[in-house]
């Protein structure tokens, strides 16, 4: 039996997605920038797919572009408002977001914006205190992921548009992990961006979505014809954007039940290792945490050592190796664990498919490999 | 009966392309950045697409890019050459390319770039020495699409390679609506950069492809992850991707009796048009075309009045009607057609399924449109 606990990695395509997708793989191939009919019926179809998008967030249709991924919808962000402002601009942005910030945000570094990287704290939360203090005059944009792909850990975006909004800065959030996981509303969080990424939500990989608060105006970083209403060229990927559209419809119909399931499911993983491996070593908040998504870390061994060893599980950990060295994630790193223990970081994501019965196996394979490694098959 | 004759619009998915991805939907849904055998067999299908990509073009699979599409090829070569060379440069396009050129292109502009757009001559084509005379110390690539959208009219990249190859300079070709209906090889056009389409090819809309000759270092559009040799981040959308590389083996297979059999049935068309209606006028060069492409105007009318007043054929015009103006496209504005010649331009662009009953359907339904717009419902 193969347990895969990598949902954070990506997700599986849902039966009822596919199925939507299904017309629009066969005959149904309009291009929605054609008058005659089959155009006509895939602009509906994109168009329907928009408002599925767009309810799952607490938004409006038209503030809602598609996009080819979680990566895109970040470069949107980033260089649109940056090109946009016509002029440098300071961005306010965390140590913890995924690379599609940090690289855009270093890139921009190089055109001339002034980035600050804030830190978080030992469980992986950013201070909103901290981004205030960070705030220039030329501060423009501010992101910060809502909950972290290694830890689950989410932030206080709420609080943080407190201060965005008293200051005129505008506010990003990178939800790509957290949505379909926790209830994600664009007012209730206070922002004006918002990164969704189709393959963490049951859809295909290559579709995302971006959420732009009316009344924003930001440079477009795809450039061409007029498609999205001017603010992403591009034949539309009516085949994904379908998926995507159905896959935000049944997230948000899950999600009431879902949540908790997963929440005591992931909690049975936890107390299951704790137990048999007491030394082990929560890396992330424990409340304050994706329901999820459990990040243990096993000190003194090597996640990708534990993973090996356990070879009915997959998943991942919260280090690379390259060569005969061992590289900490970024994530870990700014949290400040120490090196023998986080380099023992295996992450455990959940999701629509996981099991009671799962969970009892994986903590079987994992606590077995744990002990195995820790009676002498060691290395460095 | 309904008569499909806007393949340059885009086309339907293959059914041995939609056969091809129904595994990435339905249970092979890893991740290639993950090590356990999900992943493997996703990247394994990845680097398949890939080199079926490549093989299309006389390249090499690690010269190829996935991207979402032609207009992100195009944005990657225009901006990835700009930013790269890290100061002001100057690039040479014409003015009919796409806009996927043509918006870059002016973006870029905005940001410090000089560009130089070269004329086409009558008949739509580019003149080589054009582009000599536009050289300058600066010039650092020269963009030329391989065949127009609207025109079809084949351009001479080869000739063009050779000064751009004698003068340092690197050569992108949009190949989009070339590929699959005539021979292209990277090697024997002297191009650098190729950009591909998956929606011109019986690939699904949201896919595409850049060729990138070995050694050219540019910089990445999209920031993020190291995907795709840290050349494209963002996961890779292995459900399309290997819709794309089918595509391409099914476009190489096929070649050479389509083209042919596409020639044949699109001098059909024209010939059958002309007879009923001696005023109309081809636009573009009579040889120098795509197999399956006819831009016919008929003066005096609109292009679009002639196709609603033929509602069994789905072709698109050379014209936009904006409240009461109709403005005349710009790439035949380009080849400098009278205004109203050019204004009753149709486009019919034939494929896969072009029969040489629907072309006679076509040529009936078509010049009985011209005929009762012509005795009397003209309308401006």
């Amino acid at each position: 039996m193969r347990i895969y606990l990598d949902h954070n990695g990506t997700t599986p395509v849902a039966p009822e997605v596919a199925q939507a997708m299904m017309p629009y793989l066969h005959g149904e191939f309009g291009n929605p920038s054609c008058e005659y009919d089959l155009g006509r019926s895939a602009k509906s179809a994109l168009e329907t797919a928009r408002a599925q998008a767009a309810a799952l967030l607490g938004a409006s249709p038209d503030e809602m572009l598609f996009t080819s991924g979680g990566t895109e919808s970040n470069n949107t962000v980033l260089k649109g408002v940056y090109y946009g402002a016509g002029q440098p601009v300071h961005i306010i942005t965390t140590r913890i977001e995924h690379p599609a910030i940090i690289n855009p945000c270093l890139f921009l570094l190089n055109q001339g914006a002034d980035v600050t990287f804030v830190h978080t704290d030992g469980q992986g939360l950013v201070d909103p205190d901290d981004i205030r203090r960070a705030v220039k005059p030329s501060t423009k944009l501010v992101s910060v992921m809502l909950a972290n792909n290694e830890t689950g850990v989410i932030q206080p975006l709420a609080e943080i548009s407190s201060i965005t909004r008293e200051s005129g800065i505008w506010l990003h959030t990178d939800a790509a992990q957290a949505l379909g996981k926790i209830p994600v509303d664009v007012n209730r969080l206070g922002v004006d961006f918002l990164s969704v990424a189709g393959h963490k939500l049951y859809a295909p990989k290559g579709v995302g979505a971006l959420y732009i608060r009316r009344g924003m105006e930001i440079e477009p970083f795809m450039h061409g014809a007029g498609q999205e209403s001017g603010r992403r060229a591009g034949t539309e990927n009516v085949l994904l954007a379908v998926g995507l559209g159905r896959a935000c419809a049944l997230a948000g119909e899950n999600l009431p039940s879902e949540g908790p399931r997963l929440a005591e499911l992931r909690d049975r993983l936890y107390h299951g290792l704790k137990e048999q491996c007491p030394d082990i070593v929560l890396a992330g908040h424990p409340e304050k945490r994706l329901p999820n998504t459990l990040n243990v870390c096993f000190p003194g061994r090597l996640g990708a050592e534990i993973l090996a060893s356990a070879p009915e599980i997959r998943a991942s950990t919260g280090a690379a190796c390259h060569a005969n060295t061992v590289k900490v994630s970024s994530v870990l790193q700014a949290m400040d664990l120490p090196p023998e223990v986080a380099k023992g970081a295996v992450r455990l994501s959940l999701g629509r498919s996981s099991t009671a019965e799962e969970i009892d196996l994986a903590v079987a394979a994992l606590a077995r490999a744990a002990r195995n490694l820790a009676d002498g098959g060691r290395r460095d």
